[in-house]
């Protein structure tokens, strides 16, 4: 093992392999629900030296486990417990290589902050779209390891549409130099995509070429109370038909959901939530004159009881905000219309827009505040959700009497984030550790009943490699093991990631 | 082989092995440059059929080729000269299995014609837009199994792009039921998206789930003639700021392909090209008084000559007529204002539009009555494309003098029809078979060192495996051979497409 860090210090400098003092940051996993022990953290600073580490490593018979912001949800980018795994961090791979405005892309590093990649295409004029709460620390190469999601995948897709090219080391230390800008491209099998969202098992993404978007001239908010689920789809469909591809956000909440922010973070005011008083300084209501109340009074009742469902929408305009605005208003009014929305406001500014997103971004924090809960990420068909909702609801109801279900997320994507809070008078604590494996057989035995996935947007990592197992069809199952094997024969990136070693070693 | 075919007879029923008769629609390539002999042409009726046909062709160690419609460019789906392989025919899976109005998706089989399955999702109300020139024979099979393209890319992208999941036969006979319709799904690696431009060598692609869109509530073409290639790519940027997603073809093309549209079309009428009375009766000129000029009047010379690129532009709006007409004139105004454009047409109606987009069609047809010519699908950073055809241009009219070039293509997503015409006074037969060899050494080594694609659209099927040996990474090429001999280790699946046979077994 001496031999092998010597080596390694040789390729990437000394002071770029850390094998001493706190390594926290490197070995525990963003929810600290892990913690491992690395042989050493390696910060190479180009492909070359990443792949002459990933060389040194498979001679010495020692995995690597390649990280980014170490920002993942699924423990996917931390060593195990033996002491004898190399952390492969990219954090120092960090370059914006190129913006090119004509060809509206651009060429970045893995190790680049997401936000400082967002920032960089903003100041050449051009919007990249991918935005999610971690967007301060997690970087580009992860998003891409993970085919990160987020909230403007209603109109830009994941991470996997965002990209065009990418630079990867391979298994056996080879440089594939994929970093084309190109849009049409079929040469061969899709090994792009491949390496996306394959969470470092396959290669170690060192570079890629991700797609630039036009900065919308406007980008309006609003915020509508909807009677149930199902009128929150057909508000979706409206969406999309009057505003086309100006639809970048839609969020569904729960009032349950909303409730926990009201009670937590009471200083937000949380449209159509509390009495007649807050409701007149909730942000961006519209005046009455204004307000798209398709011929009669919208239902002004002010409680979060009588708002069972809230939604977010974002609208982001190519023209202008007067524009914007119309079209806000013509899909509202259709909406009241055809009763699928009781109540609306549209935020008169960038100021009330936020504070709009704030809300719904705060239902995590208001959760933990209320104490510890059985987080999923799902998707189902869009149009089964109202279905798998009340089904799955009551299910858990009869099983787990006063249990309580925090439903909110990205309906323009059918992506939910199901989760389950202990009863109001119970031990939050006693109930994650005596219920949560039946919750999630619970839960996860549904989502496959109606056709969905168990892992929308955070993947398998170490932790969901059992769920793997028990809700994939097990033809992919295999093909996947026979890709894995013929791509890394030698099990020297991430082992135990995604697929248990043991199910396809040669 | 007598009881292979009894087997097969078994599985699909006797009618449907087809083994004595004209079977040229199966045996032949779509641009007549091959012609195979198959075993027997087998038509199964489910996915259950297509894996048993395919185990007894692997317990017989006999090997299958995929056909959909046969129109191929790349002869991908035709068998052999053998006389051994088994051509298997998905036509008669050709059922709409479902559309989903709120989920915006459609389930079909992969036999079903393009054009069927664009008409029955307009019936519904929904866009479905990949469309290309054999939309009325290929199948949405065939579009998946070769990534197809089309003229709608720069919007909608590609057909892997439209496609949310796969029902698929392997190698080994088993079924994958992965025909989600969901929109999020980060459980483990992407084999949808490695079936997808596989020209069927990893796998048998039964049926897909698709993605629909609303409806535009206008489409508006307009032409214009820009003064160079360079102009054309800023007028191609400040399309994306002006219409955003609304811009959804962006076609460029050159003074010499549009002069043969007007020697062998002259009924086509092709805007700023012949004289003042010809001009006056273009499609959809608009009035002096409604032309956006930019202040000064445009260059008004009449001829194919003085108009060195044209460009067609289509504009899909959300809205209405009206405003996608506004939108288009704020465009052209503004390119008028910059330079980037001397003269424009927008279609006054749908009939207009098609005239327009049908003088961009008829180019190809209009070279075949010129005379043969080499066909390059090439694909460059859009960015880039101006120097590639200037250079490239130069070098080809140095080596052969008189050569002359038909440059057209989808610029909005860098694809070029780069094709290269004998002579004038030339013997085009002799030009062909004496100069393609090396005009394609020529073009192909100029697209590399410009970082392109020698195949954009076409994939590589038998006709380019040479092509691919030569200009692809030998490292993607190295992990192209280990997922097929991983995934179909005896190669029974369209063996010697896209991978020479030799170069992976095992």
């Amino acid at each position: 093992m001496t031999d092998l860090l010597d080596r390694l210090r040789a390729i990437v400098g000394a002071p770029n392999v850390l094998t001493e003092g706190d390594l926290t940051a490197y070995e525990q996993d963003w929810r600290k629900r892990d913690r491992g022990k690395a042989l050493a953290v390696v910060r190479p600073g180009s492909a070359r030296q990443v792949a002459d580490v990933v060389k040194a490593c498979a001679a010495a018979g020692t995995s690597l486990v390649p990280q980014g912001g170490n920002t993942g949800l699924a423990v996917g980018s931390t060593p195990d417990a033996s002491g004898k795994q190399v952390v492969l961090s990219l954090q120092r791979m960090n370059a914006v290589r190129e913006i090119d405005g004509a060809n509206m892309t651009v060429t970045v590093e893995a190790g680049c902050v997401l936000q400082s990649l967002q920032e960089a295409a903003e100041k050449a004029g051009y919007l990249f779209p991918l935005s999610l709460a971690a967007e301060g620390s997690c970087t580009i190469g992860g998003n891409l390891a993970t085919n990160a999601g987020g909230t403007q995948v209603v109109r830009y897709g994941n991470t996997r549409d965002l990209c065009l090219g990418l630079e990867v080391v391979t298994p056996q230390g080879e440089i594939w130099e994929g970093t084309t800008g190109l849009r049409k491209d079929n040469t061969g099998y899709d090994l792009r995509d491949l390496m996306i969202g394959s969470e470092g098992t396959l290669g170690i993404i060192t570079a890629a070429t991700m797609k630039l978007y036009p900065m919308p001239a406007a980008q309006l908010t609003a915020w509508a109370a909807v009677p149930s689920l199902n009128h929150a789809v057909t508000l979706l469909g409206l969406a999309h038909q009057y505003l086309g591809a100006g639809l970048t956000g839609f969020e569904v909440m729960g009032q349950f959901a909303l409730s926990l922010v009201v009670k937590h973070f009471p200083q937000l005011r949380v449209p159509f939530a509390g009495d007649a008083s807050a409701r007149a300084s909730a942000p961006g209501r519209p005046e009455p004159d204004a307000a798209p109340s398709g011929g009669s009074e919208p239902d002004t009742v002010g409680s979060v009881g009588a708002t069972p469902w809230c939604v977010l929408l974002e609208n982001s305009d190519s023209e202008s905000e007067d524009h914007a605005r119309t079209r806000f208003e013509a899909l509202l009014e259709k909406a009241f219309e055809d009763g699928c929305v009781t109540d609306a406001v549209v935020a008169e500014n960038l100021a009330q827009a936020h504070q709009l997103w704030h809300i719904r971004e705060s239902i995590p924090l208001a959760q933990a505040e209320e104490g510890l809960n059985i987080k999923h990420d799902i998707s189902i068909a869009v149009s089964r959700i109202p279905a798998f909702v009340s089904s799955t609801d009551a299910l858990l109801r009869s099983e787990i009497p006063g249990v309580r279900l925090v439903n909110f997320g990205h309906l323009g994507d059918g992506n939910l984030h199901y989760n389950v809070q202990a009863p109001a008078d119970g031990d939050a604590k006693a109930f994650l550790r005596d219920e949560e494996a039946r919750v999630n057989g619970l839960v996860y035995d549904a989502v496959e009943q109606f056709g969905g996935s168990f892992s929308a947007e955070h993947g398998i990592g170490a932790l969901k490699v059992d769920k793997l197992e028990k809700h994939k069809s097990p033809v992919a199952l295999g093909m996947m093991r026979a890709i894995k094997r013929g791509l890394d024969p030698q099990n020297i990136l991430n082992p135990g990631r995604v697929l248990r070693a043991e199910t396809f070693s040669s």
